[in-house]
């Protein structure tokens, strides 16, 4: 193990905890500085919340059954994507979209959401509205310092569908759109969390959309290829199957199982951070925040079929379906990849699928597939699932949520860094929370936060750290 | 150690982990039925949210600086006591109670709520009046199956109180009687929580009152000897200082440590036993809910006098202050022990006080007092604060609260065991859930669970049994 630049009595000068895309960002940041850094990830992979398990034959068809998608604005991703010579192609939206109502009447649409007569437009435009003008009104940086922040987050979101949606079909489609982008129901999760959720991403329909939207574009070989790279460049800097218990900060750095570092960035959600046992113990703000960020609940669902069989009827493979139990479909076919449908269960629905066998949770989702896009659709070549909230190291997904008086109560603990421990993940984004491209800021934050801190040590250790740096850009 | 009496391939029958009055209860039922216990508490005491401190020259002088109060309905920890030879004293009541207003105006009053003038009185009493209608409806065995229960968990306590209250004393009023009961902010809590947990203790008034209600009555020498007579009658079962950060579970039992047992029982609050590290991994439904019941935030203060001076003045040392920040204010002195009076910061003056220096707190603390019952009040003997979201046993309290959506998406996995681990704990209470005498009865309750599935066991085992309960009997 190579010693610190700063000092001897360290193994390294930065440890960090967690190799899904926010650590390895950091650790990546930080080595091209000329630092020191150790990465430990509990899992035998990296990646965290993004995985792409290879099928079929060829190199780089593979089932996204974790994070996928990335959208225009999301500058961070689509920058590293192109450093690291990953290309994008876009989500698969040729065709009709399908909209199966409450009594399973299928309607052929286009766009986003689907036209649903002039009463319900009208109701769900003027909440739409509504909604839009919260968001503007608040800061992603300081959600707690919005005006009325106390009144928007004493409500839940569900509350405030209640007061604006005066139509069932509103409110229902609400419902989905909090299912799908929080994978959570709608009264789980605080309308002040929604608003900055939204406001980080530069708006509502950026949340929702296909094209111009978060679910634009995909990367050709997967998402986890981010972190693959990332982690080869890193080399032997990465340690897996290493899961950290505990972290005890001592006068001049941290020590985290064998290894003592100068600083440590813990990059896991807040729930999964709040079970590593700190010594001295964390502040009661920070570690009663970990307990208010629950992970959201989905199972992803892949059905792998000989031919995309729904393109011959027109159809995009994208569908919402009210009935569920799937309620948000996609065509996840790549390029000369296998093809493909995908099936959210998301929130009560991921709930409730969760507790019967796998096979009859397989026969639910194929039923509402076979609905939608006809017999051929019951009978996959293969079909993958992946119930993230079983996953020990993510226990959901796709994010950390923040129910009423989250925010107010305790969103200043959330960045703040405590002593030697700095804190990253998507939760902690202030673009794109949620998503990868927040990850990706939210590494590079906490690398600048260490780097401040570090900087004049840094400055004084020479020529060290030209040699690292050098290591570093040549992978 | 002792070998267990069903398998000699285990150290014992049951490990019980925490020793609060859940776990000492739970052990105590057992070792009486004649299982072989263990009990590992990561402290280096018994008690877990109950902690009398000594104070003074007299044995049995103490501080209550955990949970402290039983009331008449709360029959668990009242036949506890009489059982472990404890005496109970009424608190200290006499004399008239003060108010102090919004704007710091002082107002004497008998009984739990102050006289507020003809409009508020008015209007609470309709509100309050509602809120009793709706108690009646739950179940406190099953509060997702209360008729409508998730219309009554889509909203917090805070939504509920602004459409039910008109006036701005009303609603300051049912925030204070939130933070006084579950230290959180009506913000925070779901309606349907706050229906369970009334309905739990039988109504809304008995949270409140003190005649009559769960603040009527305290143990002499302090709630803690309930845990410690308990320990003492385990002996050398109890082991101290041992903090439980994984549980296997295998074929025939449990490995906790170095133990192995055939069952366990986890009796610490959902929030912490989800930082236990299980293998094999929990169900999704019960991490995510642990997740999912954060803990209250209190800091119980407690200043020492000379004499109870107060008491000249007509006064009881009971107080209500608006402004603040201890809010709610009780005369604390025992029969012949130190004068005090005890003062509560919950909920957000918890959480802005906690982030201040010791010194400033306690002023800040004083000042109210002085305030309410004058000069005398500022210049205390001893000054004892104890903030319970700083102890990373507890974590805060009184208890985990579940928010929005708790009890409809993941109250079924409160109390179902996993596999060979029970869970008591006064959150998987159904009688005064969040009170010592839930605790007792969750530790029953686990008890029974387990006797149930080792009975047959048992009966095989012989003559051992007769032996153990004899043992545990003679104390």
């Amino acid at each position: 193990m190579a010693s610190g630049i700063l000092s001897a009595m360290h193994d390294c000068d930065v440890v960090v905890i967690g190799a899904g895309l926010a650590g390895l960002t950091a650790a990546r940041e930080l080595a091209g500085s000329g630092l020191d850094v150790q990465m430990l990830e509990a899992r035998d992979r990296v990646g965290g919340r993004t995985l792409s398990e290879p099928i079929g034959e060829h190199p780089g068809d593979v089932a996204e059954v974790g994070g996928q998608w990335v959208g225009p604005t999301q500058h961070e991703v689509m920058a590293l994507a192109r450093e690291l010579g990953i290309e994008t192609f876009p989500t698969h939206a040729e065709g009709k979209n399908l909209l199966e109502d409450e009594r399973g009447k299928l309607k052929r649409y286009s766009g986003t959401i689907p036209m649903l007569g002039p009463l319900v437009m009208a109701d769900y435009g003027l909440a739409h509205l509504r909604l839009k003008r919260l968001i503007k009104r608040v800061s992603p940086e300081a959600p707690w310092e919005t005006e009325n922040a106390e009144r928007l987050d004493e409500q839940t979101f569900a509350t405030w569908i209640r007061r604006n949606a005066r139509t069932a079909t509103t409110r229902e489609t609400f419902a989905l759109a909090c299912r799908a982008v929080f994978a959570v129901e709608p009264s789980e999760v605080s309308l002040l969390h929604i608003l900055f959720y939204a406001a980080a991403a530069g708006g509502w329909d950026e949340l929702l959309d296909t094209e111009g939207g978060a679910q634009q574009d995909r990367l050709a070989g997967g998402t986890q290829q981010l972190s693959i790279r990332m982690a080869a460049e890193l080399g032997d800097r990465v340690r897996l199957s290493a899961p950290v218990r505990a972290i005890r900060t001592e006068d001049d750095g941290v020590a985290v199982g064998d290894l003592r570092a100068r600083r440590a960035i813990v990059a896991v959600p807040p729930a999964l951070a709040g079970r590593i046992d700190y010594d001295p113990p964390l502040t009661s703000a920070r570690d009663q925040l970990t307990q208010r960020m629950p992970m959201g609940s989905v199972i992803k669902c892949i059905a792998v079929y000989e031919e995309p069989f729904w393109r011959e009827d027109g159809l995009s493979g994208q569908a919402l379906s009210l009935p569920g139990p799937a309620q948000v479909i996609f065509d996840n076919t790549a390029p000369n990849g296998s093809p493909m449908l995908l099936g959210f269960l998301e929130g009560r629905d991921a709930r409730e699928l969760a507790l019967v066998p796998e096979t009859e949770r397989r026969e639910a989702v194929l039923r509402g597939f076979q609905r939608l896009f006809g017999r051929r659709a019951a009978r996959p070549v293969t079909f993958i699932e992946k119930n993230w909230a079983s996953e020990p190291c993510s226990r959901g997904c796709y994010a950390g949520v923040l129910g009423p008086g989250g925010w107010t109560g305790f969103g200043r603990a959330l960045r703040e860094p405590v002593g030697r421990i700095h804190w990253a993940g998507t939760e902690t984004a202030t673009r794109w929370m949620g998503y990868m491209d927040g990850a990706i800021q939210s590494g590079k934050r906490a690398a600048a936060e260490v780097l401040r801190k570090e900087g004049a040590a840094v400055a004084n250790a020479g020529g060290a750290q030209a040699a690292q740096a050098a290591r570093v850009a040549s992978g």
